[in-house]
Order: C-alpha cells, then structure tokens, then sequence
C-alpha cells in the first residue's frame, strides 16, 4: 500500500481525509489537481508532500504548462514544509521532469528504510515510544519517518509499544497513526494530546519520535504541539528524536525565520462535523511550532542520526 | 445564573453536556439523582460537586436515608476533586443537613468574590490570559475561581484577552469557558490545546490562571493538560497562577498520593458525536495530572495569594 503512486499518467492519492474508516483514491490528472489536494490535505506529511509536488511538476509538463508557472503555483499551496520547494525546484533543474518525479519517488522509499535502519538502533527492546501527529507511511510514499524507526525496531525483532496522541486540531495521530500501527499489528494506544506529560511523569513512556517539516538552525518546526511534547520529555529526561530527511534542511535559514502557516479556524471548531464551541467564536489556528534543539537527543536521517543544527 | 440552585427541595442544575448550545436544566429530587449528576458531568468542577454534594446529602436527610450510608455512596461518584469529601463530611458533622448546604451555597459563593479580589492584583491591564478547562461560574454556584479572577480583574478597570484552550477530551475550554467570557463580553479566543506553547514563545501570552481539584503537599491535581501548560510557562517565564478555594487543600497527604480518575475511552474515542479513531483502539484517559509546586507561582485563595504547600 504506497499513499501515493503514478498509475497511466494520474497520480493517485490515497484520501487521508477519509481515513481511519474508508480507504479510497483521489486521481490527480493536471497540475492544479495536485495543488488542492495538497491544500486540502488530501496528502500531508513534508515528505509525501514533496514527491506529490514533483509529479505536479510532471503533470504540468504534459500538459505543456509554463514549468516556471507552474512551479510558483505549487510552491505556493503550503508555506511550511520544506520539502514542497526543494521537490519541485529540483525538478525544474532537472532534464526530464517525470523521469526527475519517478526518481524521487524511489528515492523516497529508500531513504525511509534508511532512516528505519539508523532509528532502530536507538530503540530498545520492551520500549514504549510517544508519537505526535503522523511521521508514518501516510506522511510518505511509503513506510515512514517516525513510523519507519517503529516499524524497523519491530522488523529487528524488538517489542514495540507505541502512544500515539490525538493531534488536534486535524487528528491525525488518532485516525492516521493509530491506524497504521493497528495495520502492522503493533500495540498501539491513543492519548489525548495534553495527557502525555502526565504518563511521561509515570514512567509509562520511554522515547518520543516524531518528524519534522523543515529543520534549519536552531531547531525543527513540525505540527503545532511537538514543542509541548519536547518540553515535557526534556523535563523527565526522555530521549526525544525527530525522524527527518535531509530533504527536510534548510541549512541557510534560522528556524525562526519559518513561515507558520496559520489555518481555517473553523479545523478547530468543527470537529468530527460537529460545532465545539459558541457560533463564530475566534480562534488561533497553527498548523505547526519550533522545538528549540536544546529539546532534541538527535535527529534520525537516512545518512545516520546527527545532532541538530 | 447560577450553576446550581435549591429550589422547591429539588437541586437544580444547568446541564453542562448541552452547552454552548441550549441552556437547559436536571433537576434532582434524591440524592441518587445527584450522583448520577456528578458521575456523568452534568455538574463539574471541584467546588461545584462539592456544594451539590451537599445538597446531595440534604436531600437524603429529606427522604429519610441513612447520611453515613448517603455519604459512602456519594463520596464515590468521583474520586479525584477533595471538594466532594470536604463538602460530604461538613454536612455529616452538621446539625442540619439543609442549613449547612446552604450555607455553604452562599459561602462558595463569597470565597469565589474574594479568590477574584486578591487574584486581580496580580492581573495588568492588557494582559492576555490563558486558562485551561472550566474554573469558571460553571465550575462553582457562581462567579468562578480561575475566571473569577479575570471577571474581578475586568471589573476594576482592566483591559483583559482571555486565550481558553479546548481542553480535549470533553472540551470545557471550548465550550464553557469560551461561552462565559463571551457572556461577559471579555474578548476570547480558542486554541487547540498544544498551541498554548507555540503563543507563548511568540509573547501572546502573559499569564496563566487555572483552577484546582486537589491542593495537596507538593503540588496540585488539575484536569489533565494543566502540567503541560505548566511547563510550558516556567520555559518562558511565564507567571502561572492556581485560583482555589480553601476547601480545595487537602494538607495531610502528599499530592503524589492522590487517586487519579481515569475515565472512559470514548470520551477520547468520539467527540462531537463522531469516532475519530479506529474502531475499538485502546486508549488511555487520565482526567487529572498533577502539576509540581516548582512550577507554580501562586495559588490565589480567598485569603490571598498563598506559595504551594
């Protein structure tokens, strides 16, 4: 099962807004059919958003698109994760851009198990690992980052449990995490995002792994809350290691020079379609935060796991 | 309007379950109506179950039952909030099981105005405050701990933001204490609960005020999330204030002996009616989480400003 794959010129997306209770397909067959269902969340997670991005760029240039155009356009569908510029930058560089799309398609796959194989290392027999939001096989093409480490310690034979926290506003630990772990067969519990610090008090969580969406000096943005989690685990001394591709750097920039991307409020009033709170209520929406890289034990990359920047 | 009122010899009290969106009323006429009340969170908030504890016991004075047998029953709805065992074992010392209810209706009551006096001292004009859960009016018979504060703060002249987090998993923040500051037209803004860090390293927060459910040696128990936050402040230095009454402290025991309720899964499982998980995943619900005394500034009492026991 890949969460994204190139089927007879379409690229077809696995519909994460309709997980954990239906798997089924969007087909993306231009270039700005690839852009809503990046902005819609159709696809997330830094890493699948990149691959998706190049076979925008491979889209467009079937469809005979400007590929300078088109490359302002799907930059311009998430502000935050990293990897949407460097994919489709790096197709615009290259000589053929879905030959450039398939590669990193591929290249993906392997950088994952990569960073499955490093991970693993650090993880020991009988450990229960927090994960916040999804760092999975949904996040990628295939396997994951944070769920990669997990799926890899399992694969070396070590017993796994793993917490997985809500992840308000869009749920994603609760509907795409847990979801992937209970298809691999591995323990899995759900916590209320704000829980974690309390069991983490209680001994009952040994690591925290989770991904990241851009890491530039100073430190690592990833979905709004990671900083809470790393504070907490700082606090009981609990290993805390972020799962991330090098296609996840931006050496040039100081972390705090990312753009937060701020969404619809209405992600926090609404949820499972039902109002939360008082009609039009205002709200502060976003979608991610930066853990300073005092908070981080290391940072689990295809290459070998490295301090942060 | 008050939470809970004594009328007709029946309890009456706002139905919580049903706000923002209908203001509707139980009425218990037994005192086992006023266990099933506090069981399933029609009434909440440590001085709002204690108080309807009382009335709890008054009416099995009326009805003729045994009060230790009443006292033992009720004292078992929930095991967390000391309120409940105060305000049980305070009618069973008493004469008169009515008269001591009442009396200590209009005494929280009283306690709350005070907490509120002494807390907006601390309070600067233009202070955005963030609050966890509901200490608000609909926590207590009136008027609030945490929200009190905000409320006596406002009423001597001071411009306030109030920043309520939702407050997963049964979202007090957001649709409680979101739809009493509105009520009082105290500007309000609702978070996710793991963005109260990510504001505060922008400088959007200035302090934080939370309620109690158990004061206790070394620390204190407040609805699960309040460490976090917690932790958060102290990383930004952040004053963190606990607005309690009394009767909230419970000196005997160290906070690390107290009980900490864990409630059912589905309150994680479904929220606003809809399953935002996998069918039948395991959860962990923790109500509670205990905040060490090191990371809390002060407790404000209706006595004053008082440093953790």
């Amino acid at each position: 099962m890949k969460t994204l794959e190139w089927e007879d010129n379409k690229l077809k997306l696995i519909d994460q807004r309709k997980l954990p209770d239906e798997l089924s397909y969007v087909y993306c067959d231009n270039y700005q059919d690839v852009i809503v269902a990046i902005k819609n969340m159709t696809v997330r997670g830094a890493p699948a958003i990149g691959v998706s991005a190049a076979f925008g760029m491979a889209l467009a240039d079937i469809e005979g698109v400007d590929l300078d155009k088109a490359a302002d356009e799907i930059k311009s569908a998430r502000p935050t994760a990293v990897n949407l510029f460097w994919a489709v930058d790096r197709v615009l560089d290259s000589d053929d851009a879905l030959a450039e799309a398939l590669k990193m398609y591929e290249e993906d796959m392997a950088t994952n198990r990569a960073i499955g194989k490093y991970g693993a290392e650090v993880i020991d027999d009988g450990d229960t690992i927090l994960t916040h939001c999804n760092a999975g096989a949904l996040a990628c093409v295939d396997y994951g980052t944070a769920l990669g480490v997990i799926r890899a310690a399992r694969d070396a034979g070590k017993n796994i449990n793993v917490i997985c926290d809500e992840t308000r506003p869009r749920g994603q630990g609760a509907s795409l995490s847990v979801w992937e772990m209970q298809q691999e067969n591995i323990p899995v519990k759900l916590i209320p995002d704000v829980a974690s610090g309390f069991l983490m008090s209680q001994g009952k969580i040994d690591k925290v792994v989770i991904g990241a969406d851009r890491i530039a000096r100073g430190g690592v943005v990833n979905k709004v809350g990671s900083f809470m989690v790393a504070l907490a685990a700082k606090h009981h001394d609990i290993p805390f290691y972020v799962a991330a591709p090098y296609s996840t750097f931006d050496n040039e920039i100081s972390i705090y020079d990312t753009i937060i991307e701020e969404r619809d409020g209405d992600e926090v009033r609404y949820y499972g379609g039902a109002r939360i709170c008082p009609e039009g209520t205002e709200v502060i929406n976003p979608a991610f935060d930066i853990t300073p890289k005092e908070l981080i034990t290391g940072i689990i990359t295809e290459k070998g796991i490295i301090d942060p920047i």
